[in-house]
């Protein structure tokens, strides 16, 4: 047995979990120290306690730019606000809808018997009846669906908090600015790791009174957790994708190519639908997302868990291993947050990306040696895992072993991110100065660049998942995957850093600020890309990693031993699994264009009929588009929506769970891929234009400046990058997530009653 | 036994090859009727025989004309046979090279021992020692190589001796133009079916002189064979690829783009090395790439025949059925020709397509008859075929709908890619129509429409492979490749025929001809850009069914029966075998990229040091832009190359068999979406392009003419295009082919000696 005892374990692990939810409400609170309001009072009490006359800009009157703020902001947080409680309401529906379809599948397995059964790996005990697991996996899937939702609009009312006050404080320096910034994205990644957390230890103990010894049914109904989960974040990442991308596109396909005016410009129609769609869709859909990884890698590793040697001698401290790492995790990033805030000072723009670096290295250091002491007390010095049909014998060094080495594989993606979409190195500088010879080349560079920078993630994911398989099977592949995912605090709060900057950015133009308030934010968010995608990179590693380790669980569950390519059944599987991501991604960026189409051709008729819009003499009409901005992402997150949730259903009930795997194994393997170079292509397509904006060194002068050819070709690869890089991209972690985890908790119904088609000829 | 007698199936194989040789002669004496000379007694002799007075151009001197088009032609020839001379000189280093360490490496599997063997599936036979086999296996590779070449050279020399007289065919009339490029096309088609098979069978029954019984290590070492094709077909796609966009992007970023001359025009620099490049990209490489396909589903069928019921009861006219059907095939292309070159006649630009659809049809519709015959003579009633280790009893008709299925699935991706690339239809005019709002929208378009492109040709590809696989294991997969081969002649035809008519319109450009002749060829290589994005679909159609019968074939000879996902070894190929394409696609677009940039350099240098140039004084000089193409290409192949050469290699030496097989399963069920997204999305790009050009509907109308700035974000498109289209996308089915071809060749080592790593560990 573990050296941690039952008693401690059951207080250590909420204990974690307050502490990270008081972290962040301690963070929140010194965020809201800054003070935004367009009252002369306000203004006035604002001024004394934090800026000194002298720092005040000159020839601007900084009571009226303080009211247009507040008032800024105040319109993005409306807009935000609306758009997410309309997709709350499609959601609401789907979510009624798919959990009673959740209970019909999984209780017909049993034809409703209430009868207890005798378990399926715990040979010889008796286990609660399948209908009892069918409605603790609904239940399962509505506190995963909730929390999911939860987790997005807590960062994205966060990231709404914070702009304005992220642009307040630019104008008392860079280093101010930083600190708000990167504070109210720590509030969103602790609040985020706490509350699942939180609600997955409850929901155990919750079911736990209910099924007692029966930890195979336990920790079956928990699965569902992952997919409600999930499931919201596939929703809330295409929606809000497709939403800042049609806004996005829309608003600078007119105002910066047609009627070269800068970004952010209050004149553009679409710009205040555009800073709301960072907020729903960077925000709160990577929210959602990554919260996902987290609840499936968990629930993979404890249904895993739950048919080895820790279930059936119902050892609940090792059992709840996965636990203990999170909660471990969100101590390490309550340390390395401190760093960055308290113990660091930024003074210069050349210190941001460093400094977000260096993050990620302190917690991955301090973490190894978190997993140490966790992997030391929580687990038995030997035990058994299983590993399809048979059993492994593992001791827990190795388990160390498999959370380290998903955790560094982690680093080494974000680095590997970080260089190839990094204007400081030389694979984005390469595609800026292709920009010379025109748009064409640099979408031929961008592109190739994309391609090249799957090569080393996908060495580190491999790696990573020979090491952990070969040690400890399936289970070291779930606790890889958390291993990964067990800073995501940091993770999370150097992420949404990156979007709360661009809307700081975008409130200081549309306030009238200073060119130099502008500089500073725009270095702010030239360092929030390269954050931004690593942070896609963190979540598309994860997600291979908790993908596949969900794959072991569902063949498991499912009751195959083998999955083997050799088959026709498992290779059009693959094949066909392969496919997916392209049909999904074909969707959704073909949703995107024709939105952004709607967009432009809405901002053109303003330009044109509204009169003196063009002169700022006439406000612009930023309701219709915020608009159509909403009616498009809420009709086309539909279509690759049903593909993703269906195409598990359809598989495992008319070509049975061999032809499923297929699927699961194709899409993973093809959809990692698609995924990494689509969001590292828009990455670098961004970072190159701003490389060029910026001028920072000869080279990039002699590209520039704005408005030059170079920088125009430059634009029209930043347009494209755009639905790449924050719709289709991201989207396909939780196409690849979301069909496994579905399949898993669908696993027993598709054992008995799958295969429609083979058994029909 | 069969209903066809040994000594039959002896006559009827070459015989067919013969009858396609004569009539690849015929076409070709055909062609040669029309004369292109600078001579003004040819000149005489020409006008007398085929052109009226009245037709001729008015107000261009005739003389003069065709004096520049025989001037033009004959330094596109010497400029494609030079770079093809010069790349077979590097080819030539690669074969030696490369057949010293098959030789090696295979006879290192029983340690260079002379002694013969106890037979591995025929058990209690004696076979030829190891020895033998590395021996044979060389020379077939070498028999391969050598066919391949010659396969792209002759094609390369019928293109360009079919272009020219093309365009002086189109004065007369499209439909005189359109005869004489489909039959060129023709020639090509035929010559190579007719060659491939004659080799093929010419060098068995010279193996068997040695082999006598031995059917295992006689046909194991015609695997050589297929080897030899595809390798050559490697490079020969890649570095024809790199040098026909290299030419092409450089000329049109200048020409079209900066100095705003038309396509082809002869004041560009470029010129001649573009329409050279055609020649040695899209005809030598493509035939060199259909070769290798052929020769390896051949390979692959005889290879799983010779282990089955066929090999061990030695019944030759069934172990042949995979010729005969090739002997089929070539016959009933032979009347399908004649349906297009006498039985109707094009007089219209509009009838083009359809005709050239016919063609398409017809074949498939015939051969299906075809495939009845010979199976229904060829094949014993009943039969057992290798299945990983067991057998599986076979009938006659099974093979028929083995082979159909594969036609038929050939017949689906052929109008699938029509569809979606033919500017006849909504998805390349909805391309088009997003060029009104510029460059952006156009590609994110273009990249929807090639993701979507892929569902049809995977859900095809899926249905014929669980069929075929279902009803005759791994030797039906490779039948039905070869009955999407069969009808390769028909298929050539119609895919050659688009690059001579690419050619034929640069020549009447180039040579001064009227606007009407321009327009006419213009219509022909509209119709040739569909066409060869359908050869293009076949040809990755066909790879993705060869692949996976070379990976049966690999599997049973490294005598491994499962291939299973659920293992370390093997999950990690897959994941990285899946990246592989776009490892390879970074490497190729990059190389086009950069070539690219040097030849813009060049052509600007030109246009800037050259007086005269742009008012049409001086001459330019194309050579120093065919060299830069030259140098670029031949430099450039080699890491690609390197990467799919080697892959195998490592794979199978250092992590053995079973990750090999992973790596194969994913780089097949991954490269297979990313060929097919390449090539259409290319393809269309280059037909809304186009489309907005020709201008024959208000639509295309409304967001033309030529120089608007619809039509500018067209020509971004397209460029971008041209190196998805005829670079990467079409090396990646060579790819796939190539990596499992050259596993399956060194398979008894990989067997033997593979699996260092995991060995020393």
């Amino acid at each position: 047995m573990a050296l941690l005892s039952e008693g401690l374990t059951q207080v250590l692990i909420p204990a974690a979990a307050l502490i990270g939810l008081v972290f962040a409400l301690v963070q929140w609170f010194l965020v809201s120290k800054v003070r935004v309001s367009g009252e002369a009072s306000d203004y006035n009490g604002y001024k004394d306690s934090l800026i000194d006359a002298g720092e005040f800009e000159e020839g601007v009157d900084n009571f009226e730019v303080s009211v247009k703020v507040a008032e800024i902001q105040n319109a993005i947080s409306v807009g935000a606000t609306s758009f997410l409680f309309t997709e709350y309401r499609y959601l609401g529906i789907f979510t009624g809808v798919f959990g009673i379809i959740i209970f019909l599948f999984l209780g017909s397995v049993t034809g409703f018997s209430t009868k207890s059964e005798p378990c399926t790996y715990n040979k010889g005990n008796i286990c609660k009846p399948a209908l009892a697991n069918a409605f603790f996996s609904t239940i399962a899937f509505l506190l995963g669906a909730l929390t999911s939702v939860l987790s997005g609009f807590l960062g994205m009312k966060i990231a709404t908090y914070a702009n304005a006050r992220t642009t307040l404080q630019a104008r008392k320096g860079v280093g101010k600015a930083f600190i708000t910034a990167f504070r109210s994205g720590a509030v969103m990644g602790f609040l985020l790791a706490a509350n699942g957390l939180l609600v997955l230890w409850v929901s155990i103990n919750l079911f736990k009174m209910y099924y007692g010894d029966d930890w195979e049914g336990l920790y079956e109904s928990i699965t569902g957790y992952g997919l409600g989960g999930s499931s919201m974040a596939l929703f809330g990442r295409v929606g809000g994708g497709i939403y800042t991308k049609a806004a996005d596109v829309g608003a600078d396909l007119v105002g910066k190519v047609e009627r070269n005016i800068p970004e952010d410009d209050p004149r553009n129609p679409a710009v205040i639908a555009d800073n709301v769609g960072d907020n729903v869709g960077d925000i709160a859909g990577m929210g959602s997302d990554l919260f996902g990884s987290y609840a499936e890698s968990s629930c993979a590793a404890l249904f895993v868990a739950s048919i080895s040697s820790f279930g059936t001698t119902h050892d609940y401290t090792a059992m709840s291993y996965p636990l203990i790492i999170s909660s471990m995790g969100i101590v390490v990033c309550l340390i390395t947050t401190i760093f960055a805030t308290d113990l660091f000072e930024i003074k210069n723009v050349s210190e941001i990306e460093p400094s977000l670096k260096k993050q990620l290295v302190i917690s991955t250091v301090l973490m190894t040696a978190g997993i140490a002491m966790v992997s030391f007390f929580a687990l038995p010095s030997e035990f058994t895992l299983f590993n399809f049909g048979t059993t492994k014998a593992v001791k827990n060094w190795h388990l160390f072993f498999c959370v380290s080495i998903g955790l560094w594989a982690g680093l080494a993606i974000g680095y590997t991110t970080e260089y190839y979409t990094s204007n400081a190195y030389s694979p984005v500088q390469d595609v800026a100065d292709s920009c010379r010879t025109g748009a064409a080349t640099n979408v031929i560079f961008g592109l190739a660049l994309g391609y090249k920078s799957v090569i080393i993630p996908i060495f580190s994911i491999a790696i990573a998942i020979y090491v952990s398989f070969s040690l400890a099977a399936m289970y070291g592949i779930s606790v890889a995957a958390l291993g990964m995912l067990s800073t995501i605090a940091t993770g999370l709060a150097i992420d949404a850093y990156g979007p709360i900057s661009d809307n700081a950015g975008g409130i200081a133009e549309m306030a009238g600020m200073s060119h130099e308030i502008r500089e500073r934010t725009d270095a702010l968010d030239a360092a929030g890309n390269t954050t931004a995608a690593i942070g896609k990179g963190f979540a598309i590693g994860s997600a291979a990693l908790v993908s596949l380790a969900l794959f072991g669980a569902f063949v498991s569950r499912a009751g195959i031993n083998t999955v083997d390519v050799l088959t026709p059944k498992v290779f059009i599987g693959l094949i066909v699994g392969a496919m997916l991501p392209y049909w999904f991604s074909a969707m959704t960026m073909k949703s995107v264009g024709s939105a952004a189409l709607k967009m432009v051709e809405e901002v053109r008729r303003q330009f044109n009929t509204i009169p003196g819009l063009m002169e700022g003499r006439a406000k612009p009409d930023y309701a219709t588009c915020v608009k159509i901005s909403t009616d498009a992402s809420l009709r086309e997150m539909i279509p690759p929506g049903a593909l993703v949730m269906l195409t598990p259903l359809i598989a495992g009930t008319f070509f049975g769970v061999e032809t499923l795997a297929g699927v699961l194994a194709g899409s993973l393997v093809s959809g990692v891929q698609v995924a990494i170079s689509a969001s590292n292509t828009g990455g670098a397509w961004d970072n190159a234009k701003k490389y060029i904006e910026a001028g920072g060194n000869e080279h990039a002068k002699a590209l520039g400046p704005k408005g030059s050819d170079a920088h125009k070709a430059a634009v029209i690869g930043d347009t494209i990058g755009d639905p790449l890089k924050d719709t289709s991209g991201p989207s396909l972690n939780i196409l690849i997530k979301l069909m496994a985890v579905e399949s898993l908790v669908f696993a027993p119904f598709f054992a008995t009653h799958g295969g429609l088609i083979f058994k029909w000829f």
